[in-house]
């Protein structure tokens, strides 16, 4: 009953195979793997975009600092949702590999940036001439940070906003799998033919060990973000392992069912929190995470069984009230099993 | 009628009659002239503070960056309030210099932190373990950026909550002279009195022509300060000319008398002000800088007679109906005589 | 045939059967995994360093990187030998991760800086004020770039040299098995026990897919290491997949039993090729890798048998008189077998 | 008697006048005073490049770190001299505002870089691909840091070797007037003919308070130089100081004649020490500044008497044998008179 994190969870046999099979035998380092090539391929494939570069990495943070470095001068504000993980979770790393761009934090509900408000923080920067910030790039979640999706629509709306100032845009696409599963659509409707100009392709938390892509539609940056990884030290010399990962990810659609099943338990889980007395949604999941107000009694049940999930504040004491509710996230990884889904929901019930 | 910024006016007799005198002859280089001494000296008599380093940069951006990344790590969170000089007017200097810290945004009315808003924003920062930025310097600006000033109590209260916490604390003194003279009240009760570690103390904005003093009451970091200052360039060769600014600036009571005198300039204003139909002052204000809402038409007829001053937003037009308040700032230096403040509240009476 | 680097070959069994292993179930991330407190230990334990800290990356430039930034203020310079890895092959990651430290460069023969060396660059750097970089960290390879070992004296020599000057130290074990096996010591004699205060204890290129230790020996800047690999993006959700190679490493001796086989190779092959005509060994090699000087009649035959490994210059061409000698490398991993080595050298002899 | 430094003088009167009268009144902030557009023409006139940007700093290290910033990437190798002020005496200046470049040293003798020695340093740098830091940009300093000049072919020498490799290139013009005097050249000549982008035009050790010009031939990076200088802490908010000093230094020919008359007593002394006994030059000198071998008893009168100029080691014990020969540096600046330098000389002789 681990709902913590969909990195809790084991990496999926088709990976694991995967790089079990990449094992055998020599293979050039740094990338000249025999792997790397068909990589490229299937995610220009996958993309519908025959001149993206393709760069991985084997974290997210590592995909997210290293794109936006790429696209954002040092005197630059990135601007993001107020709650982006780039912000909150990554202890400065995009300042890091910036050399000191800002991050602009914009509004909106549902961990949602609006056009109005992108519009508004943009305007707001750059307005100062030589005094302040300059205008640099977006950054858009999607599975946002509290379990909503932008639609293609409202994607499009916040990349309008920002090509109008000639602004490019990233995708920060941890749980992109698990939109795309949200929105039934395809990659590239997601992110180019929605406006977006580079993307964080995760797989650690859908079922890898660690492997993300950093893709560019348009490869002018690919040698600058090649020197960049290299330089930040996230070159693998034995890069044959994240080749085979993300290999076996995009091969025969593992990618997205690995996803669909996640974002189904979280379905199942979100829809059984209604009927717990005295709780509710914090916002409609879209995909595989939950963020809901569940009464003390509930989670006190839950924990003392050996549920695993966080509440938050991250100090909330389990000492109280027991029809107060505390904050919490449920997170559903691709191995969690619909029965632990409704043992998980038995004991909130109570 | 130039009200447009203290950095506009010319520098103060005394002060150029010093840079004038410190050209005689030779003088040994990079701090080691033989007026810097003395500058040391007073400057600890006058803050009370016989310990205390003191360090000469030119620009009070150079005194805020340096005194920062001094006191802060690269994963910190630093303290300031939401409009703060440092986060709207330095194109990201205190990111630069302190290689990627995070300015953490504090609210509160009338430019000033309050230190609940300030507890929340602590508390809220370095709650996450290793995946946050963790807890840095507060930086408090006296006069603030809207003319207004915290009062000795409200300074002391938000060193309170930084102790608290065990962080140190900075103050940005780019109008300190004024914010003293406003509250009547000594260097040290400003400053380390009042919980503060580290201070920019202007000189620029006050009649000199670019000299600014960082001063650390605990001379723990001295040399980490000097090396900073060198690698960032801001060790001047011709030394002397900084240090005799600054030396007669703290001769003899010069620093208060000049902001003295443009705190009473700014008080006259304010008070006409009051008085030209349809103005109001944004906040009171306590030293030589006024926000006012002043109709469209009184604007007119002072910029049409040649008064400078900055309007807000910066893009705002003077065409538009006459009676609609447009938000402008006025600021008094040293040297702005009565007459002058006379003239341009005749022009906006009409 | 591949003998160009001991990063092209393969995970060995026991490391692959430990990953497969920790992909059982789930596991709390971020290094919260229930394996890494073994690893931490066993570390500990096997460089007989109770208070250690250890903290697991995947590549070897971060290692190195993130140690050097923690032992070096961005001011400093950082005294290595004039072709270390870090110097030369990691596109600037020391001076990205330190912000800018200077790498200064020691002289010596056969790969291994003198003491003297280290002296006289220590004497030249910091002696200049605050107009020149500070005095920082020495860092030392063992095995060298140019495949010799360091003896045990050689180290403490350097150190000795360092600690006169009150600077710390760190080594860089990205062949540390191997080195240890060449001297046939122990991991605390070859680190702390010759004055070492941190080491990059090096798996990857040593049979793991892809996991550096740094150790600490003196814990009290763990947690600024552990927030520099947290910003630097080298903090794995997935941390089990880290833990699980190291703790199959460092068990039951894997990491020596390996070196040593890829030592033994290395050493038949260094034997051998002073039988092939014309050919010369560079310097007597004492890990796993050799550096030769071999006629180009005896490349042709090699690669074009289709064994692969590194010309120098890089772009060193085959086109040319048979008997010249062309530089080159060899390195032998723990998977290379002795008929290998021997069919290579069978070709060369021609 | 002090031949320390060039910057140990006073200003020159015409440059102090020109301070003082930049007094009057008011002036906008930032660069934005009525000034500096003729500043911006007369340069421009004087190197006759009517596109040229023209950039003001108070600091020769701030203005060569600016321009390298601007000119390399933070993976780049910047080529200089091995004992060029930016490599010695900037306290990782440059390493700081490039975000981490490595300055790669080139040899030479007397000071100045061979076409050779510079070829060889940059095939070096950037043939590892991704692994090893990219060919950034060239930085030529005149006069050398041993006194010495290049003529006008050995700097076409080396820009066309940077050329050839599609490198940018700067000139460290700290002395670049008495450069220009020494090989009665025009600036023109010396830059832009010569095969340079981009100069630092020194003021400070010539006559002014402190005041440095940055010249963009191709004014193509002028804005990202203006940012940078913002966020460097080095935009002067008084900008008229230092739009007042240049202007007086480019009329009339100031900055030259300043310069000849350092030259001439430099010229003076240089012959002189030709006939102290034991005594001779290190290179022959060119400009304002002579590295000398001076026998101690020599030193020991001539300190004695008070003339300061620097020993080399920096701690030079005068105890010791009176015929050895110290290595010294003497430094004449504009206002040094002949007198003087007769005195110096004849203290020397004994």
């Amino acid at each position: 009953m681990i709902f913590a994190s969909d990195n809790t969870g084991p990496a999926a046999p088709e990976i694991m195979d995967a790089v079990l099979h990449a094992n055998a035998g020599y293979q050039m380092p740094y990338g000249n793997d025999t792997i790397m090539p068909g990589v490229t391929q299937k995610i220009r494939d996958l993309f519908e975009a025959p001149e993206a570069s393709v760069h991985l990495v084997a974290t997210g943070t590592a995909a997210n600092a290293l794109a936006l470095a790429t696209l954002a001068n040092p005197w630059d504000g990135v601007f993001m949702h107020r709650i982006a993980h780039a912000e909150e979770d990554e202890c400065g790393a995009p300042e890091f590999y910036t050399n000191g761009a800002k991050l602009v934090l914009v509004d909106g509900a549902d961990g949602k940036m609006t056009p109005e408000a992108l519009d508004r923080a943009i305007l707001a920067t750059g307005d100062k001439g030589v005094h302040g910030v300059q205008r640099g790039p977006v950054t858009i979640t999607n599975i946002t940070e509290i379990g909503t999706a932008y639609s293609l629509d409202q994607i499009r709306a916040l990349t309008d906003v920002a090509n109008s100032y000639g602004l490019k845009t990233h995708l920060d696409g941890a749980r992109f799998a698990n939109a795309c599963a949200a929105l039934d659509c395809t990659p590239a409707e997601m992110t180019w033919k929605a406006g977006i100009d580079g993307v964080s392709f995760g797989g650690t938390k859908n079922g890898c060990l660690g492997v993300e892509a950093v893709v560019f539609f348009d490869p002018a940056q690919a040698w600058e973000l090649e020197l960049r990884r290299k330089r930040g030290a996230h070159l693998f010399s034995k890069h044959r392992f994240l080749s085979a990962q993300m290999n076996a990810y995009v091969t025969d659609g593992l990618w997205l069912r690995l996803a669909e099943r996640a974002n189904v338990r979280a379905a199942e889980l979100a829809e059984g929190i209604k009927t717990v007395p005295g709780a509710s949604l914090e916002a409609e999941p879209a995909g595989n995470m939950i963020f809901a107000h569940i009464p003390r009694g509930a989670h006190k049940r839950a924990m003392a069984a050996g549920a695993k999930y966080y509440l938050f504040p991250f100090n909330a004491s389990l000492d109280g009230p027991e029809d107060e509710t505390i904050r919490c996230r449920f997170v559903c990884d691709w191995s969690c099993d619909g029965e632990t889904v409704q043992r998980l929901l038995g004991l909130l019930r109570g």
